[in-house]
């Protein structure tokens, strides 16, 4: 099942995505409700099916806390940028995940414009990754039953301000949360669609350029892990989002680097769930809406 | 003025704190809805004041996203630990504060007891701080008037387990956020009554013996530039809580390196605002509810 977060006529709803037809769900507004009250999931007798064209889309959720991220969990990403972390980070790799957070406030829609943050970075980068959302909350979650706590999976871009991330003492969290930098959707496929969440293709391209590709086959934690070290003496939530790492080919780690520009066009992509397309635009200003995404369906 | 949180006859309230007397405010039960309307602090007509032992204190704030904090703005607090952060960390005080979050799993009341997590860390370590919630919110706002974004003042302590904080690739989220390990309270001043939050004695006692006693004219960075870098590109909401960092005086800085025990009370002071006191309890149950505050007055 694909869903889709989207406003038509002034009213927050949500919608089940059918060969590029949203149609929406009766007496629920946003996904956080979804989670919680499962059965809701009933087309609204009284809507017509929608065309993306007619709706203007939202985050497909909108956490109620920071967003969790995981660094270097492709090998070959950690490894491109040993000796470019302006001697901040480990030479091997660590035997836990590396846990951070990006503000509320980064997260943004399918649709939405990036910022550039000209006066502040002048080193915004991309970083496509899967995106977890938990269903059911917990502590000490055990990795052989973690997979049962995902609610579904999305598509995330961990767009970074390098210069900040290094800037403030090495913890990345300011560099990370700037305004509009998580891109979230543009659908949730939820888990019983995805057979195997760890053997995805995941991409990004910038301009059409494939700048990353590789397979969630490659991460150092798989998903169950992660939810399994996360959940050790901290409680999980419903609606929870972990980002589970970016794959090697960021800008920062290029020979010479390579920044994020206005009017480049980001696109995130992940197998069976879709394609994640922002514009960058050259203005602090907030995250904008346009019409970018043209089909749902997982090329 | 001082207000608490607090649950009487199964109803969570605000109250103004009068001579250790509580009178119940009309019409919100949190400090969240008071903030944003705060021509609601009118006392309750209905209720009479109650005393201490009357009620169930609830964390001065629940914070609706993470826990902002602050590390390294004590000059002596970044010196003490050279050399014990095994290899991780600037040598040299970062130009910009130091940010990163407590997960919001990790607040707790005045009165609740700390959990030792004894199964995950053995190195539970202390750090009083003075905490700020944020009352206006905002981008980009200019340090000259930052402090008329505070709404007011309260007590923290930004219980740390040393090893996972050190071991999760020197990222400090998840030493950092473990269930109840981030106590706040028992009352939050309000913005008007704190003359100079640059002028506060601090002060972390263990079972009686003072471990850290300092004064926030000691802090390398502000109140007022905190607020200020923080909101550059990322925007502040009201009720958000940001802890402004801790004097020397850590349990991982002695010689020998000293960590919490079962049965350890923590008392964390802070000059005008009063003590938060928290009992370790050696186990990894949830945050239990005691009754150790005596006063609320600021001896």
């Amino acid at each position: 099942m694909k869903l889709i977060a989207f406003e038509h006529q002034q009213v927050r709803r949500i919608g089940l995505v059918e060969n590029d037809r949203i149609r929406p769900l009766l007496g629920v507004s946003n996904l956080q409700e979804l989670i919680l009250l499962p059965e809701h999931i009933l087309p609204d007798p009284h809507s017509q099916a929608l065309t993306l064209e007619q709706v203007r889309l939202l985050p497909i959720i909108e956490p109620r806390r920071n967003v969790i991220c995981v660094g270097w969990n492709y090998r070959k990403h950690f490894d491109e940028s040993i000796g470019k972390r302006e001697g901040q980070g480990p030479e091997a790799l660590p035997e836990v995940p590396t846990f951070f957070t990006k503000a509320t406030g980064s997260v943004a829609a399918a649709n939405d414009d990036l910022p550039l943050h000209a006066g502040l970075t002048s080193k915004l980068d991309w970083e496509v990754e899967l995106a977890v959302v938990i269903g059911l909350g917990g502590r000490d979650i055990e990795e052989a039953n973690a997979l049962s706590h995902v609610y579904g999976y999305t598509i995330a871009n961990d767009i970074s301000a390098r210069d900040l991330q290094r800037a403030h003492g090495a913890q990345w969290f300011k560099g990370k949360s700037l305004d509009g930098t998580c891109p979230l959707g543009p659908v949730l496929v939820t888990a019983d669609d995805i057979v195997d969440p760890q053997a995805l293709t995941i991409e990004c391209h910038i301009n059409g350029v494939v700048m990353q590709r590789d397979t969630t086959a490659n991460q150092i934690f798989s998903v169950a892990r992660l939810i399994a070290d996360l959940s050790r003496g901290m409680t999980l939530e419903p609606g929870d989002v972990i980002l589970t790492g970016t794959p090697d080919g960021i800008g920062a780690a290029r020979v010479p680097a390579l920044f994020l520009a206005d009017g480049d066009l980001i696109e995130s992509r992940i197998q069976g769930i879709g394609t994640l397309r922002n514009l960058v635009l050259g203005t602090v200003s907030a995250a904008t809406p346009s019409n970018r995404i043209v089909s749902l369906s997982c090329e």
